[in-house]
């Protein structure tokens, strides 16, 4: 222990973000037993700012300024061109080109790059993701898909926001199959171009952020047909508007048209947008050639033979969406969350055993809500720093293979899909545990829900790129398996007879609940400890995937009809063991973290924190554990107990715990935050202190009634 | 069965809203092996108008007309004074009087009343709420908590408008906990006023609908205090701004003050804000005195003796308001899940084993997402129509006793806390599984759940109403424990023993495990038993409740202090009984309901719609039936793969069961939901066929690399 663990909890003021934590120690009605250790609030939100720690900083600090704030209650046009400004703002400090080439004056860090990106949800959502359409995926394209002098001739206007683009892949009838758009540029080579087409209502391109107001280029995704054959998806670049003089989007040039997607659930900040495109031509040199080139004469070249692996190879180069709203997921939680508990930690409300109410924060009930969640976004906040390493060390090249590929895309698909569900599940519930007030938009939460509902959908469907996770899993299992000789595999088959046998026969469970009977203590401590929480996640994990490969096996032989049914009866599970491999990522994400805490008082309480998570996750699927006889029904009773004490002992480092995210008033920006609330009990507290002792209190009904019956 | 069950599926078509269901039973891919009968969507979408079916279609016509609809994207200063002039219209239509006096116009029929007033949601949210603050809030106060001459006297007015007013109860410091409300109103026998008072800033009155601009009353909530006693909360009508010529609301009367809460996360056509009070003299004749008057003395009077049955009597009479969010909310999830599954029948992705893509509501995991939601809706519904029923007998004094009126008040909080939270899920996963289209506002679910978001935490903070619930829950099996003579006592004791013996002891399950085993489809069997499904629902009830009793019972002998952390450590598991009282609710109204449907084809898809949702409830909470051994872990296996039948059996019956809400395109406004999908997959699978047919389609590449291998 150092000696930041022997400071008292009611002194310690809260050193980030100024909203002071006057309930955090107030609530005397309830005895704590606080879990050992101290939160180094200090220490704890600087190291939380990770491998890039200035960068971010910086970044976080441009989200707090004024200028970058969403303002409420804009109609969606002024939206759009304060946002829009924004972003020229941003292009002109320099911050959203930190991932180009050097020789275009960027920074060659992409890494680095995302973490100051995702930091702008902060400020407003919409920034981030009109941002994120300019820099991550429209210049992106002509940075990861295009040749050296198409990024020379092209990029430079992309990053200056000199041109602003649409990045044009999905279509009103295909968006999670994009392998199926139906957009047409066929090339002809009597005058060396494409034919850009679009053949019926649902191959307008749809939902395109830039798109209906400010774009005047698009990067076009279609099918690439040449000399009768249709080799893929590719990408092509093309201007889409005229340009004013003063630089802004005029009409739409000859053979392009397209429509407003209007009002939306939130970034409306955003000018999402569709297009089409009548037989517009398209220059030969415009096809974005990385992957794919066209000769004078119609020949078709790639540097990569399948036309599957061709197309995975274009579509994983843009992966960085789908990490960046990792990130971005995780600060909307954390924001909601840092708002909520402050907000609890001030409210009072119902009569407590002494004179005064109640803190809320001390409510079971809303430990029960608020707490896991700290614990949760810990764990996706730990695991998205490891997806950023994954990240940079690819697309650095300091480790770009196509193993390292694999894994950054299966990683972000499952942290994508987790982290953004459990943003919007966040952000509901801090919503509802404060309450009416929780409601009004000066308390910020119901904004954020509104802009980061689409962050489910967007960037890869989440249904989708769990389904994506799943079928990763299933194609390890199966090279695992293959490496199993015929004599391997008849001892792997009486393997899991027998521990079938063992997990799930009645007798197994009588014989652990025999040595559990009575000692609940001995049972949740065992539940604490690490290997068990380990062994818990991953076994769950190794089963499902082995219980879905199994099932899925009469498919091979099976007629195409039957393989597709037999397959569908099994997507859910297929789901299901992709969340449970999510969990277990995190999982491990937040315990390797544990170690890089070197102060001993902070990483004790969020050892703490880890368990919380971990058998949140154990409680949250226990049916499955009991199911599956990884868990007694005796042990099982004690999960829900253990936890509640875990909360009961973390109880007094809330309000720490979502300070050290370093989030300042100036990102979170509700007023119920701010400290009012804790202004406005105190008032009301001292106004009936000072009734009482005037001696002038009117006495109430009841307690005059009760005197009157004891007279 | 009728001769509907022999109709085939395919040649239905959907008689009530035009949407058509062409997406239906086109699946070629899947083989569906439909649940037996056939839903008569005609019949049951007149059935499920319930008793006050020509009141509720006259509403509902209502709601359809143009005039009432929100107009999306609006400045909330715009959509506040259209909500004010539909309210204006409402008030000419008389719609909104049904609930008043037959002596001052009214219809006397509160049930009729409020089966209209919970359609208007489907107009605009804004609307049912903006009328619900006037006729069912403000006008009923009057009503309600004042003497005839009262009524006489000031509804005239709040029924057709021309004092539009505010419900001046909730304040900044206290919601839920209304008793302690600061707003003192002191009675001065000098000049036979009230002199109402806001002591502190957390007294200021909040949320007000109608308080921000709109409202030239206020019925006020306050602390009657006379001759120096506080008699508790009352209400007063008090006049708060002064009237323009043209009727409209000026400037604030002397003494009050207010604030508008500006925007908020929806509602914004309900202008809500905050009034304070500065000694504002109150005539004694404006105390709303039915269960409270003060003489000119000061003398106070009340017919009911116990301070705190009368709070709860005053406050009892307004509980219309949750039974109405209930109905508001039952139909948001309809039209939710209405607007998902009419897009999921049309919406193609994915190649499927033919040439066509799959339509997604054949997909494994969309099945999943939306039908058990569909089931719920069911039961939410069918539980609704009792709660009106309950209430309308109640307050139309056809059964009005104290117990009735318990029975009432415990029903509406379980209930209303039960399906506003299940709406907003239901909306959050409808307008998912829509993907990006579901995020446009043209599509409504977003604008939808926004608008809901607060029916959670107003009239009533769904965790504090499902902690009256629990109350009410405990005080009923301590009043069946206080009938127990000591012997009886004591065999109870003995059998309690026995019960968790034999429930939670490895050996029974064993036992149970055994007579399973083997035998899946037996299981399932029992599982689809109307009584085994009552057996656990109502099992699990009883063993919650009675846990949580005993483990109170130190609470009795302890301190206060020591008392308060005993419940305190226990609220997580009353509100988890209360929330399975409420599922055994449903679950009992919808099995009553089958009864009532006359159609045998209809009955018997909606009795495994019945089953469906028996079975949901078991699955969600299978953890705790393994660990209370009321289900074997061999039966716990085929929970999840019976629902996956039934989802199987329900598939093609999916439109049919949202048609039946009967909700039109006029409700619905969605555009993915009103056949354009359909639309745009015909044309594209047109365009395919004739490419195909032309043989001038391209070869792909990949084919044609196969091709070349084969050569």
């Amino acid at each position: 222990m150092t000696t930041t663990s022997d400071r008292p909890v009611e002194t310690t003021t809260n050193t980030t973000t100024g909203t002071a934590g006057t309930g955090r120690a107030t609530s005397s009605a309830l005895h704590h037993e606080a879990a050992e250790g101290r939160v180094d609030v200090a220490w704890l939100s600087t190291h939380l700012l990770g491998r890039w720690a200035d960068l971010r900083a910086s970044a976080r600090a441009t989200a707090g300024e004024s200028a970058f704030h969403k303002i409420e209650g804009q109609s969606k046009e002024e939206h759009r061109e304060r946002v829009l400004e924004q972003c020229r703002a941003l292009a002109a400090k320099g911050q959203v080109h930190l991932a180009f080439p050097e020789r275009l004056g960027g920074g060659n860090n992409p890494g680095a790059n995302l973490a100051g990106f995702e930091e702008l949800v902060a400020a407003d959502p919409s920034l981030q993701i009109k941002a994120g359409v300019q820099w991550g995926l429209f210049a992106s394209a002509i940075l990861h898909l295009g040749v050296e002098e198409q990024q020379d001739r092209l990029l430079p206007a992309a990053m200056d926001l000199s041109v602003p683009g649409a990045f044009a892949m999905t279509e009103t009838g295909h968006g999670s199959d994009v392998a199926a758009v139906a957009t047409t540029a066929t090339y002809d080579p009597e005058t060396q171009e494409f034919d850009l087409h679009t053949p019926f209502r649902a191959a307008w391109k749809d939902y395109l952020g830039n798109a209906a107001v400010h774009a005047t280029a698009a990067t076009v995704f279609a099918q690439l047909i040449t000399r009768g054959v249709n080799h893929g998806v590719h990408c092509f670049y093309v201007p889409i508007r005229e340009v004013a003089a003063d630089g802004t989007a005029g009409a739409f040039l000859p053979g392009i048209g397209g429509e407003d997607d209007g009002q939306k659930g939130g970034l409306n900040g955003v000018d999402n947008g569709r297009l089409h495109f009548d037989h517009v031509r398209v220059p030969r040199a415009d096809l974005l050639s990385r992957y794919g080139a066209v000769a004078e004469d119609g020949t078709y070249s790639s540097s990569i033979d399948s036309p599957g692996r061709r197309f995975f190879t274009m579509l994983g180069s843009l992966v960085q969406g789908r990490v960046s709203l990792d990130g971005a997921a995780s600060n909307a939680s954390k924001i909601g969350l840092q708002i909520a508990v402050t907000y609890a930690n001030q409210r009072r409300q119902f009569a407590g055993p002494g004179t005064d109410e109640v803190v809320i924060m001390d409510y079971g009930t809303h430990l029960r809500r608020l707490l896991p969640r700290v614990a949760e976004t810990y764990a996706t906040h730990f695991a998205h720093d490891r997806l950023l390493d994954l990240f940079h060390s690819v697309f650095s090249g300091e480790q770009d293979t196509p193993e390292t590929r694999e894994d950054l895309e299966t990683t972000a698909a499952a942290l994508k899909a987790t982290s953004t569900r459990f943003a919007l599940d966040t952000l509901q519930e801090t919503r509802e545990a404060c309450g009416g007030a929780g409601f009004l938009t000066e308390n910020r939460i119901t904004s954020l829900h509104a802009d980061m509902d689409v962050y489910a959908t967007f960037e890869g469907d989440n249904t989708v790129l769990l389904q994506l996770v799943g079928k990763r899993l299933l194609s390890d299992y199966a090279r695992a398996m293959k490496g199993i000789t015929p004599g391997g595999m008849a001892r792997y088959v009486v393997e899991k007879a027998a521990d079938a046998a063992m997990h799930r026969t009645p007798l197994r469970r009588a014989a652990q609940a025999l040595a559990d009977s009575g000692s609940v203590r001995r049972a949740a401590g065992h539940l604490r400890e690490e290997e068990t929480q380990r062994a818990l996640l991953t076994e769950r994990v190794d089963a499902m995937v082995e219980e879905v490969a199994l099932a899925l096996r009469p498919a091979q032989k099976a007629d195409p009809v039957k393989a597709a049914e037999i397959f569908n009866q099994h997507q859910v599970a297929l789901v299901d063991a992709a969340k449970a491999h999510a969990d277990l990522l995190r999982w491990e994400a937040f315990t390797q973290a544990l170690a890089g805490i070197e102060d001993e008082g902070t990483r004790a309480v969020l050892t703490t924190v880890r368990d919380l998570f971990g058998l949140t996750l154990v409680e949250r699927n226990l049916a499955w554990y009991l199911i599956n006889g990884r868990i007694s029904s005796q042990r099982a009773r004690t999960v829900t107990s253990y936890i509640d004490r875990l909360l009961v002992r973390l109880r007094p480092h809330a309000q720490d715990l979502v300070d050290a995210w370093g989030f300042g008033p100036e990102h979170l920006r509700a007023k119920i935050a701010s400290g009012a609330e804790a202004e406005r009990q105190d008032e009301a507290r001292a106004y009936y202190r000072a009734l009482r002792a005037s001696g002038d209190a009117p006495v109430s009904e009841k307690s005059q009634k009760k005197a009157a019956k004891r007279a």
